[in-house]
C-alpha cells in the first residue's frame, strides 16, 4: 500500500499541473481502488446502465428545531450508480447538530460559516479540559454549585471553517456546533458502497440523541411524508429504561428524559441553550495556520508515525483541510481558473476513506477538457454560476447536454468521457470521489491522451493529414485540463 | 497493510482494557475489513432490511457413522445480513471427521473436547514421519508384512483442545480425528463474504471422501429432507474411475472402492478401524506451552519471517490459539467477568481469513454495555447459561429483546446497538465477528463516546443540566465494556 | 502486500516445479485477490450455480476494414460466475486497431503475428521521437513540406509478437498496428469482476476513433445482428463539433471528419494508408533479449523503485512478457509436457490487474492431475489439439466430461476439481486466471494433498489397506501437476 500510496502521490502532485513537461505519473492509481473493500452492493437496479443523467436537487427536507437537512434521493439511477447519498445541512446560529454516527464514511464540505466539530474515536484520551460553565451555576440546586468550575474532560474539538473538507469515518460519533454569526451550510456525499459498510446501500444515520420528529416537518418536494422519517431516530429510545439506568448507573429519570418523545420533535439540529463557548480551543488561529502551512510535513510526520508504531499520534488524526486556499491551487491557468484537490496526500485520514474532494473554479466560458475518469466517479455540487456539461457513453451517445445550476448535483460515472464550460458568469464548483487518489485522463491538452500518441495512429485513425493531426495534438499549447475559452485559429 | 496491522493491534490491545487510561487508539479500523476482497454477493434478499432478529438454533442435521453434522439455515435474515453459515460438529470417540475443504474461511471454536487436526497446504513438505501400524500388518497379505515398519510422512498435524480457535483457510483440505475420552464438540462460522470466495454466498463444502448418505438419515427440524444433502459429497465419485486409476497409477479397483456409494452411506464422519494413534505427535504439550506462553513473540517473528521472504516459516503457519487461559483475559472486572479476544495479532492467518473471535464470561446479571460494533458483523453463539439481549437499529426500532438460551446464535449487524444483560445464573458466549482486527464504540463506561464528549454537548442534546452530564459521563467509574450488575445510585 | 507478494513468488515458483522436493508453499495466497476490490457486482444470475459447463466458440463477430474483432457471449453461465469477457482480435497487414479504453483489465495473448502497440498513460512523458513522413510530404500542401521533417514526440511503443502475453490496465487508452508479415492474432480475457470497474459487470470499450458499423457488418452465429452493436462507438461523434473544435482549437471541419459516419463504417480496425514505419523502437531486440533474459531482476528493479518513490521508472513499466520461450518453462516433463506462467512476480503490472496466465503444452496422452483452484478461476483457450476435460462441483455431479477443441474456450470454476487429458495430437492451450498470484492443489502426484495426509487417515476415509494408501501416495513418484500417459501398474 504504501507504494501505491507513493506512486499516486506523484500522480495527483504531477498530473495536473500546468507545467508538467516532464511529469512522470504512473497508471496504477486507475486500477481504483487500493484497499479491500467488503463490496459493492450492486443490485441488478444499481447498476450503471444509464440512458440519461440530468442534474438534482434535495428531495426530501427535514426541518429542525436549529436548522434543516436536504437529502438527495439516493435512489436516483446517477447515484445509484456511484453508490453514493449526498445531502446538504443548515445548521443556525448558536445550533447543534446532534451527535451521530454511520455506516459509511461522509466527506463534508463546508461551503458557508464555521463552527466547532467533535469526533469520538472510542478509547481515544479525553486530551481536552475546560472550565464547565460556571455563570450556569445558579442553574443547578446549592449543592451542585461548589462543583460549578469543576472542569471536564473530553476529547479534541476541530474548528471548521467555509472551504474546509471535513472527513468523518464510517461509525465514528460526531457532533457539530454553529459558534459564528451566520448559518453554517455543510454538503456532503456519503459514500455508501465503500468497503467499511457491511450493510446495504441504504443510507442510514444513527443519531445518540434527537431524531426525525414524528409530527411530520419533513416534507418531500411533492409535500408528502417520506419513510425515511424512521432513518434516523435517536437509539437511546428504543433500550429498556431500566437497562439503560443501570447500564450507565444513573436514576431512571435522566434516561426517560434522554428518551423523551419532546427529544425527538427538536429534530437533528437543537437551539443551544447552556452556552457552549468554552470548549472553544484557544489556539484555533494557530492550529489552523500550521495545518495549512505544512500539509507535506504533515503527511510526512503521518507516514513516520503510522510506520513506527507511535500510535498515540493516531487519535490526532488531522480531519480537515481548506480548499479554498488561492495560493495553494493544484491546477492555475491565469486564462481559465484554479483547482484545488484534497486527497490522501493531504489529508491522510482519506486513505481509509478512500474518498477525495477538489474545488474548482472556472472563469466566464473557460472549458474543462474533455477527460474521462480512471478510477472514481465524480459527484459534482455546482456552488456558484452556470455551466453546460456534456457526458458521453461508450456507446457514442449523450447521456447528458444540460445547463447546470446552483445548488444542482449531478454524477459523471467512471469512464464516461465529460466536458464542462462556464456560463457567462463563470462556474464554481466542488466535486467529491470516490477514490483517495483519483486520476483522470484527458482528450485535449498538454497531457492528453491524443498528445501522447504518434501522428501515424492520429492520421490513420482520423484520416486527417499529417499536419492536421499535429495540430491536434498542440494546439492548446501548454494548457491542460483547464482550457481557455477562445475564438478557434484556422 | 502493516501500517495499519500495528495501529489495529494498538486498538484491540488497548480498547478493552479495563486500566486503558490514557489508551490511544485510532479509528482506522473502523474502516472495515483492510485488504482486498472480492466483493460481497448480497442480492436483493439479501440486504440487512431487518425488522426482527431472533436467536436460532441448527435447521438441519447431518449423521453420520461417527457423528453428527448440525447446520443452521444460511438463508435466515441474520446469516444473509452477516454473510455467514454457522454450524456444529460433533465427532464421536475415535473418529474422523474426512478430509474436505470450503470456498471460504472456517474460524472454528472447540466446545469441548480434544483431537488431531491436520490441514494440507499445497506444497508444504511433509515433515511429520510416523511408523505405520505394524500391529495391524497381519490384516495385510503377507509380502507386505516386510513393510509393515515402513514410514509414512505426512504434512504437519496439530493438537487441538476445549477452547480452541482453529483458523481453516478456503481451500486447504482438513481433517480431524477425535482421539480423546469424550465427544469432539465443534461451532464454526463460515465466511461466505469474504474475498477469497468468487463463487457465491452459498455454502459449499467438497470432500475428498465420504458424503452426504442419499438414503435420508439428514434431517430438518420438520422432518423432511433438505436438498442441501447434496451440498456435501465426495468429488471422487463424479470421476471417471479409469481416469482417477491413471492419474494416481492404481488399479481400477482401488478407485472403484473410494468411488462406491457404500463410502458415502459412512457420511461426513466415519469410525476410525485402523488406528491412529502413531501420528500423535509427542511434543504436543510443549508445543501447547509455548505457543500460548509467547504469542506476542510469535507476531514479532510472523512479521519477520514474511517480510524478509523465510517463507519456510510459513508451513508451520500457527492455526489454532485458546480462548480458555484465565490468566490471559483481554478484558476482566472482578464483579462482572472477563473476555478474552483473539484476532490477528494473536493468530496472524486470521489476517488472510478476515475473521476474528473472543470468548466471554458474564457474571450474573452483569451487562455488557450498550455499544455498536464499528468494523464487523458479530455472531454470537451462547455456550452456557442466558441472557436478555436487546438490539437497536438507525431508526430507533428495537429489533431485538429477547432472552437466549444455550446452544441459540444470532448476529448483531454491523453498527447496530446492542446491551446483554446477563441471566441468574451468568453467560458464558462465544462471538465471531467478520473483521480480524475488529472494534466497538461503546455508549456507557470509562471508554465510551459519552464521556469523550464535552458535558456542554450532552446538556444541549439531553436537555439535562451540567451534573446530570456530568453523572452520565462519570458514574460508571473506571468500569469499560463489562458493567457489574448494581443497584442504581440516586 | 509486499508481504504476500514474496510468499506468493515463493508458492508460484515452488509449487509448480516437478523437483520441488522440501518446497515451502504458504496458503495465503487462497485468500484470493490480495488487494481490494470495489466489488463484485454478482446478481442472482450471475451466481455460479451451474450445472453444466460447455466449452464455447465466440459468438459475436464484428468485421472491420483491417480485421475482425469476435466474442464471446460473456452472459454464458460459465464467463458470468468468472465475471470475465473473453474475445479474439485479428488484425490484418498494415492494419491498425483504433484507440481505445475499457473499464476493467484486459490480458491479451498474442497467438500469431507480430506488431506494435501504444499504452497512453496520462500525463508519462513523451519519451519517443520519430521523425515524421517525410516520404509522404507531397501529399501536403505546400507550406507543410517545411514541416514534412519535422519530429513527433509521443509516448513509449512496445514490440509484441507470438507468446506474448500483454497487460491493458483498465482506463489506458491503446492503439495495436500490424507491421508484421502476418496477421496478428489476439486472443484476451476482460476482467469485468475487477475492483477498477466501479460500472457494471458490461462489456464496455470506449472508442477514441472508428466504431461499429451501424450497417450490419457485425453478426452473430445465427445470424442476427446484436445489440452489442452499440456497445463500441467514437466518443468524439457524441459530443458538439463546436465544443470539441474550442477544446483543441482546432477548426470544427477537422472535428467534422473526426466524427463523420464515414469512420464508423471503417469499423475497430483500419487499414494504414499513411505509413508508420517510422514509430518503430530500434532497440526492439534488444529489450526483448533483456526482458526475457532477466524477469527477476525486473522485478527486483520495480519492489526498488516503487518503495522509495523513484516514480520516474513507472512510465516505463513493463506491460509483456513471452510465454513460449523453451527454455524457461516452470513446469517440465520429458514424458508429459510443459507449463509457463506469468504472474505478479514476473510481470509486476499484474499485481494491480489480479490476474495471471498460463501456456501449457500436453503431449499426446498425458493428463493434467485432478486439481482445484484455489484463489482463481481459470478460463481456458485451447490453442492447438483437443482433449477430454471433467469438472466435478461440490455436490460430486460432473459439471463437464467434453471433447474440447481448437478454439473453444471454457471456465473452470475457483475450487471445482478438474482434470484434464490430452488427445492423440497433444494440447495446447492458454489458461487466464482472476488472480496475479494463481495457485492451486493437487490431488494426485508428488506435491498433492493426497500425499500430505496419513496413512492412517487414507486407510480410514477410503476403507482401503496400508498398502494401497501407500500406492494412492506414491505411485505417481516424482510427478507433479503433468502426468505421462501410461497403463496402470498392478
Amino acid at each position: 500500500m504504501a507504494v501505491t500510496t507513493k506512486l499516486l502521490l506523484a500522480i495527483l502532485l504531477t498530473a495536473f499541473l500546468l507545467s508538467a513537461t516532464n511529469a512522470v505519473r504512473d497508471f496504477q492509481g486507475q486500477q481504483g481502488r487500493q484497499e479491500g473493500q467488503r463490496g459493492t452492493r450492486l443490485t441488478e437496479a444499481q447498476q450503471c446502465r444509464l440512458t440519461r443523467l440530468t442534474a438534482s436537487q434535495p428531495t426530501n427536507r427535514i426541518e429542525s428545531e436549529g436548522g434543516v437537512t436536504e437529502l438527495w434521493d439516493e435512489n436516483e439511477e446517477q447515484f445509484q450508480c456511484a453508490g453514493v447519498a449526498p445531502m446538504r445541512s443548515v445548521i443556525r446560529r448558536n445550533s447543534l447538530s446532534l451527535p451521530n454516527f454511520h455506516p459509511m464514511p461522509r466527506l463534508v464540505y463546508i461551503e458557508r460559516g464555521q463552527g466547532l466539530i467533535g469526533i469520538t474515536y472510542p478509547g481515544c484520551a479525553e486530551t481536552f479540559q475546560s472550565q464547565s460553565q460556571p455563570f450556569q451555576a445558579g442553574r443547578e440546586p446549592r449543592e451542585e454549585r461548589g462543583q460549578g468550575r469543576r472542569s471536564d474532560q473530553h476529547q479534541k474539538v476541530h474548528r471548521i471553517r467555509q472551504g474546509d473538507v471535513v472527513a468523518l469515518p464510517a461509525g465514528a460519533a460526531h457532533w457539530c456546533y454553529n459558534d459564528g454569526e451566520e448559518e453554517l451550510v455543510a454538503v456532503s456525499v456519503n459514500d455508501l458502497n465503500h468497503r467499511s459498510n457491511q450493510l446495504d446501500q441504504n443510507l442510514r444515520a444513527f443519531y445518540l440523541a434527537g431524531g426525525v420528529p414524528e409530527s411530520g416537518r419533513q416534507q418531500t418536494q411533492a409535500g408528502q411524508r417520506l419513510q425515511s422519517r424512521q432513518r434516523f431516530q435517536n437509539i437511546f429510545r428504543a433500550f429498556d429504561t431500566e437497562l439503560m439506568a443501570e447500564a450507565f448507573n444513573i436514576p431512571a429519570e435522566i434516561v426517560r428524559r434522554m428518551q423523551e418523545e419532546q427529544q425527538s420533535e427538536r429534530g437533528l439540529i437543537v437551539n443551544v441553550r447552556e452556552g457552549m463557548r468554552m470548549i472553544r480551543p484557544d489556539e484555533e488561529e494557530g492550529e489552523f495556520e500550521e495545518e495549512q502551512g505544512r500539509p507535506r510535513r504533515g503527511q510526512q510526520w503521518w507516514e513516520e508515525a503510522t510506520g513506527n508504531g507511535l500510535e498515540e499520534n493516531i487519535c490526532t488524526m488531522k480531519i480537515r483541510t481548506n480548499l479554498e486556499h488561492r495560493t495553494q491551487a493544484d491546477i492555475f491557468s491565469r486564462q481559465a481558473g484554479k483547482i484545488n484537490h484534497v486527497n490522501r496526500q493531504k489529508l491522510p485520514i482519506l486513505k481509509y476513506m478512500d474518498m477525495s474532494a477538489s474545488r474548482g473554479t472556472l472563469y466566464p466560458n473557460a472549458l474543462l477538457t474533455p477527460h474521462w475518469s480512471v478510477n472514481s466517479h465524480c459527484v459534482v455540487y455546482v456552488q456558484r454560476g452556470e455551466a453546460q456539461v456534456q457526458v458521453v457513453d461508450h456507446s457514442g451517445q449523450q447521456v447528458m447536454n444540460d445547463r447546470v445550476n446552483q445548488g444542482e448535483m449531478f454524477v459523471v460515472p467512471q469512464y464516461f468521457a465529460s466536458t464542462v464550460r462556464a456560463g457567462q458568469n463563470g462556474l464554481e464548483f466542488v466535486v467529491w470521489r470516490t477514490s483517495s487518489e483519483p486520476m483522470n485522463s484527458q482528450l485535449a491538452g498538454y497531457t492528453s491522451v491524443i498528445r501522447a500518441m504518434p501522428v501515424e495512429v492520429l492520421t490513420n485513425a482520423y484520416q486527417i493529414s499529417p499536419n492536421e493531426a499535429q495540430r491536434l495534438k498542440m494546439n492548446r499549447g501548454g494548457e491542460s485540463f483547464l482550457l481557455s475559452p477562445q475564438r478557434r485559429s484556422i
